[in-house]
């Protein structure tokens, strides 16, 4: 990890899924959401990886950039569709990366 | 997520992780250790999905008990042979969870 870029404290937001079922136009969607994520302001990482539960954490420099990310249009449209079509549950943790280490 | 467990504020390690290969000892080994991790004290839960990356999210009432489990004799070995042998490269975060909403 970049030592300048994630300096704590920043914040993580874990989003966890399930989905009904996959499919092509949710993948696209969530393809979009990824590019268009690493373009706001304030926006630090990103990772993610999929099984029977989707794992995405975003890193952000502040609870401001996640605001700012939650509320953007094409995003609330993207999660109006995840929560009508695609997604069976899911849960959204904000959380302060206090501590890190890395090998 | 049980809202009696989930109680804000409490602790997420975040931990990501490239393997140098799969393995049936590592298989082994990580699955031991995602049993022995929930018969810690101050476990809430854990989230886990594997693609090119690893993300393993594990949720605990307080650093304290991060501590212990850090420390757990089985988990250093662990710890070791991941370093050693396993990974090629591994990221942990320590983070407060401070707000959830679910869906």
């Amino acid at each position: 990890m970049n030592p300048k870029k994630f300096q704590t404290p920043y914040y993580a937001v874990i989003f966890t899924s399930k989905l009904k079922m996959k499919s092509k136009a949710y993948e696209e969607m969530a393809s979009k959401m990824f590019t268009l994520a690493q373009e706001q302001q304030g926006f630090l990482g990103i990772e993610s990886a999929w099984e029977d539960l989707g794992i995405t954490v975003s890193y952000w420099k502040d609870l401001e950039s996640i605001k700012i990310w939650k509320e953007n249009a094409a995003h609330q449209i993207a999660q109006e569709l995840g929560r009508n079509k695609w997604y069976a549950a899911y849960k959204v943790r904000i959380a302060k990366v206090e501590r890190q280490y890395e090998f």
